[in-house]
């Protein structure tokens, strides 16, 4: 462990048990006279007056709570939306572009405190210390970075509250946290318990924010939601901002049962881990999006579009938000998506967003062309030509092939 | 028109009117003595007795019926599921595959039979006659091709009828028919009809293997699939061939009203069209396969096979599939997939095939490494150095800004 | 033949003898009582006002002559050279982007005059007829397209001269032609003659713009270029505009014999071709902002960059240059060059363009960095953690691998 | 450090400086009782009887001097060129796909001789360290893993002898060693002493292996290299095993001043850095081969080879060469190089070389296509058709538009 001694410094503060006793050890061991507690509202809908409180009681000397949301939407979810990126077939990225946001205004708070250091309370084997720290290596690569869960003896939960018991951090949850949850406007992650095991179903009880199968509505529902730019703006027919509209789509899918994800994936930092996601209304924006390019969007810019939102998902899941690459890649979507403007209708049914219309002022289908009838802007013939181009190779190399069997077994 | 001439003329058959008429039309047109009937059964389910019958009756000279169903699955259908290959985000490409087989026997039957020409009955707009004739010119480039429907003045259902008539083809189906249709034992594709505005959702008499969520079942069912090498092998514990277990697949997932899609794609030919498809026992294999990849690829595999399963599936599509540029992927997914061997548990509900278990022989998920308790073969503070190397690039980036605004601003 | 006929066509006139006669074919074929000939200016190094006289001698109602050669580099060739695209590992794209810009100002004419059709004069099997179509479609889908070279009966060089002769049209040359060429600014291309047979050596009569290794000084000679954001502007320390800047450096590196190419390409109509090139001042330009990115890109930016570039090229090749997809890969590479500014020194000397130094305000190299000497910004012992990182798939697939072998060979 | 102790490690050594000192020092500081010295012949042509001689005479209880010059070239050299793979646009990877082999007869040498270590002499700011430890981790991730340089407190040349003179190890070079260097029979790299400035151009004296443009004869020389499915066999029409091919090319290329790099480099650990190439032979192999792939390899294929050459290139660059992804490149690679046969010509010129011709059995170049003159393969009308198709999503857009435009400025 480091002998160095800090004056000031902040901590990415949640209220939870793992980051309050950081507080005291922090003091202990770093000699730290202050500490800033930075807590960020993403959407987790926590009592933020409580967590302050909880800060003051624990030992912080400051606490700065920042309302993030609307700004995380905007400037991350969005963006990340826009670009199609899913990583791993099927994760969402909720709490790979929630640590951007959160470690930036912790750099931010810490340059206007005065801090000589940063502390986070992720472990050491996941993705969340990546993304912490490589967003302060983008805004503040000069302070020094604590990672207590890479440092000290404390090895279980059971440590953590004897910790927590001996140096008076107040301790709420008695009861035994299964899952380790991360949650915010876009999702939920669960992590831990029965899922360690990816032989086995993922519980019933992990999941909070959907209905079950069983649970959710006999009856359909259908909602349109409007997009100008790629982004979406309205729910049937009216204008909503981003936080409202996100909430009122989770509340939509989550009682339809929509946005449940049980996922083995592959870890930055090398090992492959499983979790278990709910994105209830980021399910229905991206299903929605992806329908509204299909009309926008020409063949060859989604098809290019596809392979890079491939690379867009990994570089977020990284943590590598904070990069010229993010940056040339979002002007690249954001030429892209220009026209993406439209409605897509969706049916919410028994776990499904279902697509069930698409309509938009720059659709470039074209009932006409596609129809079996003949018209005036494609001739039939043109294909003969088409083929016979696209097909001169594949008709070269078989012709050069039955010359050189020719001569072989002629004369 | 071409004033070509043509003794012998293998056409694809399938029995239907639009490739009835074209018998009479050929011999008309092109003064063809002979037309040879090639029909491909690659599980679509037809009276084959019934189909030679009419084709003999049309005024085929000579008809030949190929069982092609295994060597489709086993030849075309596993390896672009071991390639992961899905066009347009969703289409499992059912048609796309189907085409080369058939060519490909008909082809070969043209060349037994002593042809000249080849024919087919896919119209001028589609994607179909371009599959058919690249397979046409990798094997047998020096056949000629015709395709009536790019050449002919029938320019609708009723003209066909009305041709049909005057030249003594029987007509079965005398209700008109609304969808334009094509069958395999992988998949049943739907166009036309409601289906040209893609604003409108598609109609419930559009499905055919697939059961309504209304109609799915309240119960679960779960089911276990085996896989060796990425290719399926097994149902529940017991070793099937591959037409059985699809066609099993197909009755269960069908059942549960799993596997339907709506699509709006993008044709090789250049136009956006609108499709659904139906794809009940594939959409639980590419599901099944996903998941039991999860556990045996590792991470830098697993994202190239994704990047590369987006240009396969393009290919197949555009029809393609006698290329080198298919075997060279071929030989990379076969490389790659050779671990891939184990189970996976699906629980089928409403329309959904929910990852329920995986396990494999050679999963690289170690619970140990994923676990939050330590373990000796992760040291948490080597992660500490992973970022700090990750983020050199970053932190350099930021340094050298800061020194630069330094020196501006300085003396 | 079509059997249309149009009033007034507008026609990308050269001067040569291949689209002079087009001017009375038009006239005859289509019953044209108007012609207006379209010159473009894009530094082919013509007699402009001897040309404007062949075009009226010859039959042309009106004759336009546009100086594009500004807008050329700025527009065209300045984004292909920011987003480093090279075809086929050589080929630096001259005519490529040429085409384009010809067609534009070809359709722009056309719509300012009241023409209802355009011609160009090139042939059915190259590249240059996609580029001028594909461009026609993007700016006027509704003006009719004539291409004489795919519909007349004129097949050699001696059928355009008879014909000429027969057409009261001027031939200024009357020795053989032996190469097809093409030049402009950027570029000057050879196809034909020799160079038809892939296993010969292109001769030396072919080059016109670079002497030979022979004939290039001993001596080697000094030259910086500057870049701002990715573009050419300076020379030598001395602000430059484009036309200027690329002036000089053909004639720089045309003395030292820099930029011939001989390349068997793979053309977009589908078959083979074979064609030497020379691009004096371009090969210059993308070797020094070669070696200026390696300085002023990250790692992940650059490497994306290099795969965008093969996508960037194929694309220019294509004639594509009027779609989303180019627009949207500018944004990209726009955003990724905002700080390739610097400067690059080269060595020339017999047909190399060295690199000698470079340097940039933007420079990510840290040399402290990269000596061997230590330093507080990198601590070696953090490779140790990054190798450990990296490596855990590796190891994890190898010790359950090793437990496997064990547990089979065990008790 | 680390307080481990060890029974006998296998060192990774070379008889510099750099790899003797460790030998006293792992004994100092491991406690180790027997030093097994692994001596990699992989081309240097270092005297190996000397080497081991210093081995002995420094401390190391045993020596092993493996010959791997071939199985380095056939199992390493040659299927990174057959993929084409080259770093940063120039880097021939020499150094990288090195360490690969020799760690992985380290690993051999030390299960054979009851090793408990792995030890090597890689600084901690390279990427030698990365493709030494990755590889122990792919075949023994039982066996620790010590780097002294990572660990030790000598920091510098002058440290370096000053433990040398203080621990009996023999040193034979007093003059300043300027450069770092690596060698073995694909090339030599150069690092450090003045090419540590970017800015500034390598010296002349620098260079080891190729003659300097002023020194390059004036007159060409003519060779022909012959490969078989991408590898190569022959030179001037006489088969040659790899070693004396190679030998052969180094020789001709060297005199004719070829095959100099001069490169700012990302290293895989997170910086940039400069170093100095010369690849002489390989140089010639690489230009052969691409070449020959121009006949052999279709369009579709050869770009996609080009996308993966650059993946393939990172992957060797960063050390990881014993993984799945590695396999399953080379079996893409196998499969499309299958019919890449054939001879090139190459002049060798004032370091140029230069393609005199190119020959192939399986060419797919077809001289009748590419000819302006007429033929029965390729209908110009054609080309009608394949445009019309491929411009079909342009015309649609601008038709598209141009509605929108007329219905909002209508009535």
């Amino acid at each position: 462990m480091s002998s160095a001694q800090f004056k000031k410094i902040a901590l990415a503060y949640s209220g939870g048990l793992d980051t309050s006793i950081i507080i005291p050890w922090l003091k202990e061991h770093y000699g730290a006279a202050a500490i800033v507690a930075v807590v960020a509202d993403v959407g987790q809908g926590d009592d933020f007056g409580q967590v302050r409180a909880k800060a003051l009681r624990t030992g912080a000397t400051e606490v700065v709570v920042a309302d993030l949301v609307e700004e995380f939407l905007t400037g991350y979810v969005w963006p990340t939306l826009k670009a199609g990126a899913v990583y791993d077939h099927k994760y969402l990225l909720g709490t790979s572009f929630a640590r951007p946001i959160i470690a930036k205004k912790q750099v931010e708070v810490a340059l206007a405190t005065g801090c000589d250091a940063l502390a986070h309370g992720c472990t050491g084997k996941g993705n969340d210390q990546v993304r912490f720290e490589l967003t302060y290596k983008a805004f503040a690569p000069q302070l020094a970075v604590i990672a207590p869960w890479r440092e000290w003896d404390i090895r279980s939960r059971e440590d953590a509250i004897a910790y927590a018991q001996a140096h008076q951090v107040p301790i709420e949850q008695t009861v035994k946290k299964i899952y380790s949850r991360d949650q915010n406007i876009w999702h939920i992650s669960h992590e831990g318990g029965a899922l360690e095991d990816p032989a086995l179903e993922a519980p019933e009880d992990v999941w909070m924010l959907t209905r079950s199968l069983a649970d959710a509505p006999d009856q359909p529902e259908y909602i349109t939601i409007g997009f100008a730019a790629g982004v979406p703006v309205s729910l049937d027919g009216a204008a909503m901002g981003p936080v409202a509209l996100l909430t009122r789509l989770n509340e939509l899918a989550g009682r339809h049962g929509i946005g449940r994800i049980d996922l083995v994936e592959n870890r930055f930092v090398g090992m492959k881990s499983r979790g278990a996601y709910e994105t209830p209304g980021g399910t229905l924006l991206l299903t929605a999006l992806r329908e509204l390019e299909a009309l926008t969007l020409d063949r060859d810019t989604a098809f290019m579009k596809q392979h890079l939102a491939l690379d867009y998902a990994r570089l977020v899941y990284n943590g590598l938000w904070f990069t010229p690459q993010r940056e040339a890649l979002d002007a690249f979507v954001n030429q892209a998506q220009q026209q993406t403007t439209g409605e897509v209708k969706l049916r919410l049914h028994k776990g499904h967003a279902l697509v069930a219309g698409r309509r938009s002022p720059y659709s470039l289908f074209s009932s006409e062309l596609a129809s079996f009838t003949m018209n005036e802007q494609y001739e039939q013939r043109d294909a003969a030509g088409f083929i016979n181009c696209i097909g001169l190779p594949i008709a070269t190399r078989t012709r050069l092939h039955q010359q050189r069997a020719t001569q072989r077994h002629g004369g």
